[in-house]
This record gives structure tokens, sequence and C-alpha cells, in this order.
């Protein structure tokens, strides 16, 4: 697969962590092939939902470089490898190149706000110079609700002048329907996911690559299914039917209570950790939160998961 | 010297960088001597003004060690090693107690946004304990405008009590003089440095132990001058001073402004260089501070630095 032929439901996946907090690479390895299984074009590790920046350095080059070595198909991986100094940034994006991704997802150096387009530009210039891979492709990771550094149509624009060809696409996680509409409009000649599954639809129609959203961890067969059937006549009510999980998860911390559900599907209580500064959900917010998907049938124990959303 | 006995003006040292944007040894070792020779009693190194979060994890770790093997007395040295994870936190922590540097400037994880104090307390307990040295002591590092994750009095209090003895203080980087009388009320028993030469006086009347504060790149006699004089007569007008300088650099990029001007004192345009994401000061820019500056009498060209606010 090329980067230009990156499209479909792309699920940031996250990360397992053992009691000491290590990374459980068993359970990673093991989550990824059951997301691909669940219908996942390919897997974003090291993204906003991976907890990726709780992560060190080290164990990012090392556990990528181990699921490529457990048989996760490196052409189906596209790590983030943002960090805030450039050669850190250097350092991963180097190492998911000679491993066979296809690109990789770089967020903007997120320490200084308020930096203006031409440090940013800098930044991404002098990571792509030191990359100096001609088989380098690069998705900008648009987030500012964490980063709280955005990254605007003008810098989009003269990157993608400016490093054609590399600079191939954007994830779009600003959750804002206007934002990723005018990106479409402005650059149909880069390839372009939304972060967001409420946007799902209105992304493709869009002329959009697809999705990367972490509800991919634990819905992945119903955005697929959107995915695949979104010219259909009942692609409004998959697209309500995924909005209505979204909304029921909503009022919780994302990455916590993906991981408790994750744990209650799968029965495994190792899976419901997460790394500080992130908490684990309070018990009174695993019985809302629960109580939540309860009341729109969302089923949350068991095996196989079977629930209406999920076919 | 102790971290207890921590307290006087402790210069943020700016870092020089070369061409091909590698930390210029060299340079920095000069700078230091000079922040030394100029007054300061310490020097935190690899603070926000050093654009520390720019620089690679490897280029902390061996400009740390190289500097103390260039003859920088550790005693005199105030790490900053906050990443957003921890274990990269704990690997930088390491090495500056290992050097004999008497205290460490612990930046809160700054990727995720509103974790909550529970999420923070993890972080630096966890931090701590994987340190694992006794002689470790920590100074928090408050500055929310920065980092937007700010560190509130319930979980500093709570911090101190689980590791008295090892988190011994606070910088104050909120510029917010009601955040600093509040922490200098509620915590006599920690060490409180301002981040804010303009409430340096204000900080030492209250009990304060002194300042951390980027201006003492260009401006250490005259800060120096304050902190050793604030019981006297003249101490409104000094701290007057101080202000007239904070208020004509305060319109530009700091860090950019603070190299600029440190390149003119020296007239030694290698110093004129930012790394990416920030950006060296536009022409426009340059013409205008310097403009504000002259406004004042505040000299910058040539050597030795002698304007009426340095001796």
């Amino acid at each position: 697969m090329t980067a230009a032929a990156l499209c479909g439901v792309w699920a940031p996946v996250l990360t397992p962590f053992r009691r000491d907090l290590s990374v459980d690479l068993p359970r990673l390895v093991n989550h990824c092939q059951r997301l691909l299984a669940e219908g996942c074009h390919g897997l974003v590790v090291f993204g906003t939902t991976s907890e990726a920046n709780s992560l060190s350095l080290d164990e990012r080059e090392e556990t990528l470089t181990a699921l490529v070595a457990a048989g996760i198909p490196s052409a189906l991986l596209l790590p983030g490898t943002g960090n805030c100094a450039i050669p850190d940034t250097v350092r991963l994006t180097r190492r998911a190149v000679a491993l066979g991704c296809p690109a990789v997802l770089m967020l903007p150096p997120f320490y200084f706000k308020a930096v203006g387009d031409e440090g940013l530009f800098r930044f991404y210039a002098e990571t792509i110079e030191r990359a100096g891979d001609p088989n380098l492709r690069v998705f900008l990771y648009h987030i500012p609700s964490v980063t709280q550094v955005g990254l605007g149509p003008a810098l989009i624009e003269r990157l993608r002048d400016a490093y054609g060809g590399i600079v191939v696409g954007i994830k779009d996680s600003s959750g804002d329907w206007n934002n990723t509409r005018a990106l479409l409009e402005a650059f149909p000649d880069l390839t372009i996911f939304t972060g967001s599954e409420g946007n799902l639809l209105a992304t493709l129609r869009g002329g959009g690559a697809g999705i990367i959203s972490a509800a991919a961890n634990i819905n992945a067969r119903a955005i697929r299914r959107l995915y695949d059937r979104w010219r259909e006549a009942d692609a409004e009510e998959m697209q309500a039917a995924l909005n209505q999980i979204r909304q029921a998860i909503k009022p919780f911390p994302l990455m916590a209570a993906l991981k408790l559900i994750l744990s209650a599907r799968l029965d495994d209580g190792e899976w419901n950790r997460v790394r500080p500064p992130l908490s684990e959900m309070t018990a009174g917010d695993t019985h809302a939160l629960f109580a939540n998907l309860a009341s729109i049938g969302f089923p949350i124990k068991g095996l196989p998961f079977t629930g209406p959303m999920l076919d």
C-alpha cells in the first residue's frame, strides 16, 4: 500500500499497560489483529488515543519495531512521530520509514503556543529535510483542543507546495465540520481523514479519504459499515447510530472510557489501565457510562461483541 | 549548596545554536560563566527560556553532562527535567541528581489538558519513586500560559505532604502576583521563586526565595542589586527600572528578543538564532524593540554592557 492509497477506517490504537505501566506488547499485538479483523483498513499507533506522548521515545521506537516483528504488516501502520523537538521527531520518523510504514502522522511541536506559521513551517521543513528519505510521506495532525497549536490553511498550503508528494494528507481532529469542509474544498489533492466519527458521512460525501477515530477501538465494524455503504439509503441511520455511541461516551475522559469498555468487552481487567497524567474512570463515572451504554443497547459485557451497532 | 539553601537570582539560561541548529556548547559555557560573574546565584538550564523542549532528550542529557565537564559547578545548576512521559522525565532527573545538581525543575506533563489533580499527582509520584534517589529535590514548575496545565494549591499540598523533603519548592511563572502571594501564604515551608521580575520586590517582601526570570540573561546585575537591597529605601525605584525594561521587551517574542539583545550586546550574531517552532525577530520588530530600549536608555550595542540599569 502506498501513502497515496491510504483511505478507509484507520484505528488510533489504544495502548495497553501492565501493572508496572510498561507497554503490554502481547495485548497490543492482539488488539491490532482484532481491529484489522473487525474491518479496519489500517492502524494509527502512537496517536493521542494511544497515549503516545506518555510513552518515552525509546518505548515508541521499540514498540513499533516489535509490532512489525510480531507480524503486524508495516504497510498497515501509520505511526504518530511528532514531538516538540526536531531531532526526536526525526528519529521516530526515520524508524517508521525504515520499517516500511507508508506514512507518519506528525503533530506540530506543542510546547510553545502562538508561535506563528513561520516557525511551524520551519519545524516541519527541517524535520522532513533531516529525515531525508524519498519514501517519507507525512500526514499533518491537527488536534488543536489538545495541542493548542493549530494548523491553518495557509500553513498547510505552504507545506504542500514546498513538499508536494511528501506532505500528502491531514488528519483533522478539530471536531469542527466547518474546518474539515474547508480543508476538503481547499485541498482536493490531499488525503483528508476526519478524526470525528460524527463527521464521517459528511467527510465521505465531501471527498474525504476516511476516518481515524478513537471509537474504532470499540466500534470498528459499525464504522466500517458506514464507510462501505455511505452511498446507500440507510447511511444517515448508520451515522446516527455512531453518533449515539459517541454521545454516550462524550461526558467521560475518552481514553479511560474506551479502555474500560474494551476491558468489559474482553472481560480482561488488564486493559483498564492508563498512564499518568490520565486516570482510570472513577466508580461513579463507570456506573454512569455503563448506564448510558445500556440505555442505547450497546453491549458492554462478554464476548463476542455482538451489539446492534456492531453486527 | 543544598536544595534547602536555594535562593536568590537564578538565570533561566538561553541556549545558543549553531547554524545547523546544534547546541553551541562553547557559547553556552561562556554565557553560564558570564551570568555567574554578573551576580546570578545559579543557573536554570533547560527551562522554557532555554527552549528546552525543542532539544532532544539526548541533547539535554549530553549538554548537562558537558556543562559540568566544562567546569560549571553542578551545585549551581537547577536543570529542567519535566517531559510528557514519565520514563523520559525519570531519565533526565536521574542524570541531574547523579551529576550533583541540588534540585531539578519539573514541568507537569503538558500534552493532555484538563487531566485533573489525581493524574498529575500520580505523574509526579511515579516519577519521584522511579528516580529513587534520596538526594533528589524537586521544584514544581507552574507556567500555565505555556503548558496550559496548571499546578493548583491542592495538588501542591498533596505532593508536599507525600514527598516532604523531596518536593521542596515552586517556580511560579504564572505572572500573577495574586497566585504567588497565595503560594507564599499557603506554603511558608516551600522555597518559592517568582518567574516574573515585575513581582520580585513583592515576592521578597512576602518571604519568597528569589527569582528565576528570563530577563536575567540580559539584566542580571540590576536584578541582583534589587535582590540584595530590597529592604533599602530605593527598592521601589529599582523595581520600577526592572519593570521598564520588561515593558520594553513585552510586545515581542521573548526568547527571540532576548537572543537578539544578547547578540547586540556581545556583538555576536551567532546568538541571534532560535530553533523552530520559534522564529527570529523580524526586521520590523527588531527596529521597534531597539527603539523601545533606546527610549529608556538601555544600551544595546557594544561591550562592556554598562547601561544605567546594569551598573
